[in-house]
């Protein structure tokens, strides 16, 4: 069995010490492909130190594609690309293995085995405002000491929600009072409170195909969760009036992933058939709107809803950064009313900290300016990364659609590979790829998952598999020199 | 019917602009103590705004005490005491309406009705380390800005998971590792996480009395939760057995609020109970453990726990300022690897920033100077609140107990009031007082809460109510020209 010694590991965790000997081992090559790592048990045994500290490890390994698992088998060495291999040792030497820790610990971070993640949809660092940030900061904790120290109201900071109504008035024609306004930390909170604003006997329904994690959290909050169909016009009338859904939460202003914009008189439908029943409430999903390409010409639901039934969401995570953790909701007054009765005990779960120097960040147009700055440069790397595609040795085999459509657009491949062979033949070249047949729900659980149409959507899926092999490209967090790398990824993949 | 012009209100939102004219109104005494205000909707209708405007107001003004509502009947102005008029009056003349207008708007902010708030747990803001903060925060900022953008794992930032670790192991003597460690947005949202990790189907008990967010929190779950009585030795043994309670919810260091500490006996009883069956775990909930007063000698439920039933808790709310929403847990290994598989899909609430900043706080040594100078404070601030109170002219009718327990103590009166005409008249003297006997949980809700032993609760509630009328004062927020007010107060309740 392999061993390292821990008796001079400096200041490193002994975590960290195990995680570096076998990536180390891993990347040098002594440790080979499809190696079968020791068991955690008699790893810990074998070393003297506990399950969780190898458990960490592997996890961290597995995390950043060094590691695969097998269930019940075990963790085996995944196959490293001889370019990640190169750019680690360079590197190392470069930076010394101490100094690039810092990076290489996290999952997510710099060191991971990856070349390009066309699946990710994070910022990139390079662009966050953080001279401005810093300033208003530094304004913020000298000149309202008391106002930080003040609890905020559960539904948030009143400059805050005051700011985003001013936002959404200017740039959206959105007439909303801040007593409507909730902000929390994260959409997927937001998620959690409306749930019990609403109640766990309603029944939910997201679209299928869809963004997955919201039916993970669904789940994991015990609510039974449909899933519904999309048409070219949206989603699917006919198998929503056949469902049993009281909430219904989608992206019309542009649907994940296929880019389907909500049509006006489905707009209506949905709105007539959210009045047909006290129940029913509609959740307006507008994830990533500041960045959409063209000018928006469809009112959005929350616009036109006379009857108090829908409720808007957005979120900071895609226009500022997804590691400040501000999101917000607009609820309908009814709504808002009963959210202080019977949620108003809780705590906002954001800083007033961070929603005092958000609110200045708005107020002073610092918002607008960097939602501009950001519209243009996103503009321009997607133009180059399409006329790189376009200009490829297989641009004939290539079809790109939805490019109008945000942060992300779709890409039909024609190829002999099934999707997993898409996926897995990708990895091995140092890429993550998300493919739209991996967006479609499938019923996993047999507790409180009950789609309305199980046959429906295994058709739906079976369709997608076998006709499209559609990837789903997110561009948003790509560096420069990544662009030119998906040319040599879709020549393999469409051999 | 009163009305307002609402053409010329420079910068102010309808609801600001209402909310000021019925304050100055009430203050002013143009509008009298029991005047009943005017119903929402034809308010609304005769000043030609909406109602919710009209609603905000109302709830405004409800929150910082200056007027109260009779369910049905509308709302009404409450008594303003003399003292309260004349201190906003010369804030008025001194500082202008726009300028203390910023504070005035939130519930808890300066401008509230009361002259003392001996109810509410908040920090005094003139504490928070406000210099080293923007120092911190602004270095962060400009060292690792790769950092700061890359998403934080489920469980949080793992530089600020060592620094908890490392603390805990310096100051409590407790050996954790990093991968046990979840980082949330306040205790609030943890539990919120625990109910999904431990389950739906789980029963779930707290004590009674107790701290009733608690209760309204796995309420708001709707997951069934029971009360469980307290002895002289801890949590009940006897009803804890004779319940069918999952999932123990326990404040064992320093019972909120009667101080109680858990006995070592009983603590091992409590992890017996636990080892019993799978299905069984205590949350250990150690909220203000940095601030009591005297020597620990009994060890934490966490530290003697060998079988992985134990779940630790501990924030940052009191410790540096409820308004920067960090909080933590410590899993036992099993539910640290149930975590990262059931939950692991979940975003991190707390901000990358926040989280760096803290761990950058912890790490060199300014949160440990921090508590030593607050403990000190908070000491000499209860000894003479304490003084104040045994040198007034009732010391003989006040017993004080439970000094030594941390951030508030308990204060049994004598005296010939109700609890209820003891919370009345603090109010119209311009105090809010906590009773002892308000902290008892109640069976209000007929659909998920079921205590096993309403009759034991409703006993322990007249008992409570009968005999001891006792004060729990909670003096963290606490101004220095506050402490003298406690007398006046007293004798009047005593009288």
């Amino acid at each position: 069995m392999i061993t390292y010694s821990f008796t001079d590991i400096g200041s490193e965790t002994l975590y960290q010490h195990l995680y570096h000997c076998l990536k180390n081992d891993i990347v040098a090559g002594n440790l080979k492909e499809n190696d079968r790592l020791p068991s955690k048990r008699s790893f810990a045994k074998n070393l003297g130190i506990s399950v969780i500290t190898v458990e960490n490890a592997y996890a961290q390994l597995l995390a950043e594609g060094y590691i695969y698992s097998i269930p019940k088998k075990g963790f085996f060495v995944e196959t490293i690309p001889d370019a990640v291999r190169m750019r680690y040792q360079e590197t190392s030497t470069m930076e010394g293995e101490t100094e690039s820790y810092g990076d290489d610990i996290s999952p997510a971070g710099k060191g991971t085995a990856l070349l390009a993640d066309f699946a990710s949809n994070r910022n990139h660092p390079d662009h966050f405002p953080f001279s401005v940030w810093a300033k208003l900061s530094k304004e913020t904790m000298a000149q309202d000491p008391h106002g930080l120290m003040t609890p905020s109201p559960a539904n948030g900071v009143y400059e805050l929600r005051v700011a985003i109504c001013r936002h959404l008035s200017d740039f959206r024609g959105m007439k909303v009072d801040p007593s409507q306004v909730i902000i929390g930390a994260g959409t997927e909170y937001l998620y959690s409170l409306l749930i019990q604003l609403l109640g766990y006997d309603k029944i939910y329904a997201i679209e299928n195909p869809g963004y997955k994690k919201l039916y993970q959290i669904y789940q994991s909050h015990h609510v039974i969760c449909r899933a519904i169909s999309m048409d070219e016009k949206g989603v699917s009338m006919e198998q929503l009036l056949k469902s049993d859904t009281d909430v219904l939460h989608i992206t019309p202003a542009h649907h994940f992933p296929t880019g389907i914009v909500t049509q006006i008189g489905r707009r209506y439908e949905l709105l007539n058939w959210a009045a047909a029943s006290e129940r029913r409430y509609i959740i307006e999903d507008d994830f990533d709107s500041e960045f959409r390409m063209v000018g928006r010409s469809i009112p959005m639901l929350q616009s036109i809803d006379m009857q108090g039934k829908v409720i808007y969401m957005n979120t900071f995570s895609k226009s500022l950064s997804s590691t400040i953790r501000i999101s917000y909701m607009i609820l309908p007054p009814n709504l808002a009313e009963k959210f202080h009765e019977k949620l108003g005990f809780y705590s906002c779960t954001v800083s007033t900290f961070d929603q005092f120097i958000l609110a200045g960040f708005i107020e002073r147009g610092y918002f607008e300016k960097h939602i501009n700055r950001m519209r243009t440069y996103y503009k321009n790397l997607q133009r180059r990364l399409i006329e790189n595609i376009k200009n490829s040795s297989v641009a004939s085999k290539v079809e790109i659609a939805e490019e109008e459509a945000g942060l992300h657009f779709l890409l039909k491949l024609e190829t002999s590979l099934t999707d997993r062979q898409i996926v897995e033949k990708a990895m091995t070249m140092g890429y993550r790829v998300l493919t739209l047949s991996e967006c479609y729900i499938r019923d996993d659980s047999k507790e409180s998952w009950k789609t309305t149409d199980i046959k429906q959507a295994a058709t739906d899926r079976r369709n997608a598999v076998k006709d499209t092999h559609t990837l789903v490209i997110n561009y948003s967090g790509m560096e420069e020199e990544q662009l030119p790398m998906i040319n040599g990824l879709l020549e393999e993949l469409c051999r």
